[in-house]
């Protein structure tokens, strides 16, 4: 105990680490001391929660239990009082809803700790910032340090774009995306439930949609049920999105009738924008999406429906003479028109279900009902005309998840754009926040945790912590430790790595690690232009694998920086030796390994990139330490490795090539 | 096509390795060539193997697309003809039953496959094998080495025992338990279900039995069918372990009528052997008896039934006066002569209900009658001695897998002792075979997989394949790769071990697991002494996370048996040294973690042992490399190094000290 006090008062003394919370909340105290958790951790609830909070407390208990290895709650342990009191003020609703209280407050205190909050929801927030907390200590085997968090949402919509469409997502796995999403604190579970791929929701009325339009990989309404209670439970809203009037082909899998062009229609095997599109002329079509929406409406209890709206190419529109005709009776001067028309037909089927409209930036017409909320793709330009038009509005340009983008890149996106000084007070509170969408081309259940964890939680606490929170070494510290943190929940973002590429190299998975770890996958659409991908396509290449960002690329970028800024005091030099003297050798260890390999070939060339690029490195890093400027001729024989393979089959690229490149010219003095 | 081509001849010519099979089949013929398995992989049952072997063949196909990422079945690949035909000539029985035949012949071409069974059995046995055949291809992305494996198992009777009383064991926990064991075609899955520190099954005709001595924490009967069932769709029997007349604490909590001595009873939270038993002299005993395992009798199909029987210490039955009395009057001489008595009654309650009795060693008395069943956790010896008097037995001693030993200790021990052939044919035909044991007094749900997986797969094979199957380098190549693919079933044996580090050292785990890699847990009982442990310890520590073998240490050894084997070659002197050099940093590099960090810091005189013994295998390494022999001041100085902490807190100990101490000898020539 002696020696356990002498360690805490030097912990203090080099001083303690930020916690590890993500997202940042509003406003943070730091105390002195730290509340010991330990065998005899209880908690207890008071007030008026009712059983939300009850249960709540319940899988707090469970998951604490796992994140320490501690047997809780423990039938022998007699506690006096509780270690941590929730309180919470009332009921609330039983489900959540746009506007819901979120706020808390926490007291971590060496005697114990007291969470606070009006309604459930904040109580459920408050949790998962409790179980960020606890780390091991210096003194007790597990500790939260004495705080006082007060905090409440920044934005009060906070959501995931799921696409269980063009590949299915299994309920398990919709499940856990549910529970990494309520440990950032996101609120909003966005469902794109139908696409020309798949129509993945049972319809009683026309149960020939998913029958027909799924290839049996669809979800019943039971299951639709038991996702809305998990993800109440957890204070996420679930909205469905019913794509329509394009991506629609596997509707007219079974429906041929509704659509611009005759049948007959198989379901979509092939990934982009597709001609199909249900027939605006038609008013079987509206009384078909008045049978089918309003079924749906019933299932989901949430207020806001999302009916796509997105992407229709025209060219059925185009194609079809019945609609040339609709067109020219009607007056309309173009497929906008058309499409103008159509939203405007589908609010009122919408709203007559008691719904709110939820499409894409596309259904941003003149002739949209001011009610009608955008979400957009485009960017917070059309977010802040949409909010100028009255519209309420959520941003999800700059928060694509299946491009691939660093987590700091999603991370500078900030639902409020720079015209948000020209908007009113009124009009900027139509910015409601936005979502993280994730499209499935390139997802499987099996990638699809690495592709939303961790990146997805620097995006959700761009949309819940102040908008001043924006240092990025920071936010990656707290990332890096929010990663390890979701583990605990059984997602596989981490463990799924190792297993991934034991499926290529078996006994060799390790060496392989070596090249994956310094690789990214390409981003933005680039993946598609480089071979053919469709559905039945498997995704289990490297660059399926490989993780969305390098860390070993973020740090050697970080020592690049570090030597760059005094290039005379040399400091960062031995790390970036040591990393590019490894990966100098990638080539050569790795040669075998993926000459032998089908599945592997296509990344000699990778290998032998990595390795060229890390030798011109080293190279560069010579010329820095004797002083000299690197000749012409150097630079000029070496510089077109800087230049990556335009399509590469691998669909990977080396991380540190920007490094490299900075190497480079610092050693040419450019 | 040209290049895959040329590979393939490559590796053909260079020698393909031995399949990773597991258990080794009976038989197995290499013919050329390879299948391959790719998107359009199709499956084929015919034959009349019913529905059991059609769920089968679907299970499969799932578990080859997440094996190899291919998307199984595809509906959009056309498939000629079945890449795998199924043929099973019967549907055989429901269930899987002593005896049943699991014989298969599975024939792999270039052209295609065909797995042949009698029964469904068979084929199940047969699917894992070839599932183990995969692995990434030369030519194609997957494939199938051509072989001819006709395969059936040397003992009818390959089980493995769980201890859900002492730690409750999840269903979900149960149920992957089952689907490793299937994997490597163990048999039978024995169930403990009672015991001092736990009541784990629902009783509805004595509840309070369940309610009272769980703390919640109990199978309900529901659950137990659906075990039962799952199990059998895998070729797992179920058989139920009720721990009697000993190990009943947990009984007596709501029913100390039963007990020997007067209650109350509290469930037990300490390890060993305790006190309460049954009053064998109480008529109401076997009454209840009769009820109880009446009950469990209708609930377990398989016609065994195990009461336990073990660990009777005596103390309450010569505490009480009234079984003074009765061993009196019934003329007996000791305690055995009582537990004769009981186990005979017992035996006719279990007889009434169509069970056959399966006790451990201890019911071994004169008096048993001769349809009990003997499993031996004392040896080889004491199973020939019950196979001679007439009972079928089972061998546990040398499979206890909660001891820590290496899988090649395990590997050694063989059903059949020295004594078999003094046996006849038929008293050698009562050895049934054996079964792996874990007790979890040290085991939670979060370690168990560790503790069963990979050992288990290699008592797995000692009991299904040939007796002459039993070379330990070879059986090591394969278990590595059973580790790795045993994790495509969900098994956490390999993705827990990260996380467990991480929760006790967060970013810095991976210099954690530096030394984590090179510690085994204390082999036996030693753990118990080494400090207090009671059902509610947490079980969070570095020697929770620890596995039982360090491959790092066996590596180690591997290579020293090279280099001493001719020291004046110095082959494997490179790599030892390269690990030495690591192991000797270990203490400097975690000195910070280690001691800020409670749950770590016992681990400090580990750390700084590792690296000491490292140094001096330097040194001693130095002597042999200049060929001088070491002087007797350096080995009387080091050689107290030699010897470990007696009952070290960490319950870890240094993994290469044996390799260090072959060192040390062969340099000072001793």
């Amino acid at each position: 105990m002696g020696l356990g006090v002498a360690m805490l008062t030097l912990a203090a003394a080099v001083g303690t680490p930020r916690p590890a919370l993500m997202p940042w909340p509003s406003s943070i105290e730091r105390g002195s001391g730290e509340l010991g958790v330990g065998p005899d951790f209880r908690s207890a609830v008071a007030g008026k929660g009712g059983a939300l909070v009850e249960r709540a407390a319940k899988r707090f208990e469970a998951r604490l239990a796992r994140q320490t290895g501690l047997v809780l709650p423990s039938p022998v342990a007699m506690a006096e009082k509780a270690t941590l009191e929730i309180r919470c003020d009332s009921p609330g609703k039983p489900l959540p809803y746009l506007g819901m209280d979120e706020g808390y407050t926490l007291t971590v205190t060496p005697a114990g700790a007291t969470l606070q909050a009006a309604e459930p929801w904040g109580v459920l927030r408050g949790l998962e910032t409790f179980l960020q907390l606890v780390s091991p200590g210096s003194s007790t085997p597990f500790r939260a340090p004495a705080v006082v968090v007060r905090d409440r949402p920044r934005f009060p919509w906070r959501g995931l774009m799921l696409d269980s469409s063009r590949h299915f997502m299994p309920l398990d796995t919709v499940k856990r995306t549910l529970d990494g999403m309520a440990a950032v604190k996101l609120n909003v579970f966005h469902w794109h439930l139908t696409d020309d791929q798949g129509f993945r929701v049972e319809s009683r009325r026309y149960p020939e949609l998913h029958r027909m339009g799924s290839d049996g990989l669809f979800y019943t309404q039971e299951q639709v049920k038991e996702i809305v209670a998990y993800a109440g439970e957890r204070g996420i809203r679930v909205y469905p999105e019913l794509d329509i009037p394009g991506h629609t082909t596997s509707w007219f899998v079974s429906h041929p009738e509704l659509a611009s062009m005759p049948g007959p229609y198989a379901i979509e095997r092939e990934w982009g924008i597709m001609d199909p599109a249900l027939d605006p002329s038609k008013e079987e079509v509206y009384r078909f999406l008045d049978g089918f929406l309003g079924e749906m409406a019933a299932l989901f209890p949430d207020p806001y429906l999302h009916i796509g709206g997105d992407e229709v190419n025209g060219k059925h529109w185009d194609a079809s003479e019945r609609l040339v005709a609709f067109k020219r009776e009607k007056g309309f001067k173009d497929n906008r028109d058309l499409l103008g028309y159509f939203s405007q037909r589908l609010s009122k089927i919408v709203t007559g279900h008691g719904k709110r409209m939820v499409g894409w930036d596309e259904i941003l017409l003149p002739s949209l009902p001011r009610d009608s909320v955008v979400q957009s793709w485009r960017g917070q330009e059309a977010l802040g005309s949409a909010a100028k038009l009255g519209h309420q509005g959520l941003l999800s340009n700059g928060y694509s998840i299946d491009l691939m983008w660093s987590a700091d890149r999603h991370y500078a996106t900030d639902p409020w754009g720079k015209g948000v000084d020209q908007l009113s007070e009124a009009e900027r509170a139509r910015i409601l926040g936005g979502e993280a969408t994730l499209w499935s081309e390139f997802t499987t259940p099996e990638t699809v945790d690495s592709r939303i964890w961790p990146r997805t939680a620097a995006i959700a606490e761009r949309l819940w912590s102040p908008r001043e929170v924006k240092d990025v070494d920071d936010m990656y510290a707290r990332l890096d430790a929010t990663s390890r943190w979701l583990d605990w929940l059984g997602l596989d973002h981490r463990a799924g790595y190792p297993r991934m590429l034991e499926r290529l190299a078996g006994e060799r998975a390790d060496d392989l690690r070596r090249l994956a770890d310094v690789v990214e996958p390409l981003e933005d659409y680039q993946r598609g232009e480089t071979g053919h991908y469709a559905q039945q396509t498997p995704l289990n290449r490297l660059m399926d694998a490989a993780r969305p960002e390098s860390d070993a690329a973020r740090d050697l970028a970080r020592h690049v920086d570090v030597l760059l800024a005094d290039p005379t005091r040399q400091a960062g030099r031995r790390a970036i030796r040591v990393d590019l003297e490894e990966w100098q050798g990638l080539d050569v260890s790795l040669r075998p390994l993926l000459e032998g390999t089908e599945i592997l070939r296509e990344t000699m060339g990778l290998a032998a990139e990595a390795s060229a690029l890390a030798a011109v490195g080293l190279e560069a890093l010579g010329f820095l330490e004797q002083g000299v400027p690197a000749p012409e001729s150097w630079w000029t024989t070496r510089a077109p490795l800087l230049e990556r393979e335009q399509k590469p089959r691998t669909g990977l690229e080396v991380a540190y090539r920007p490094s490299i490149k900075r190497l480079m010219e610092a050693a040419a003095g450019r």
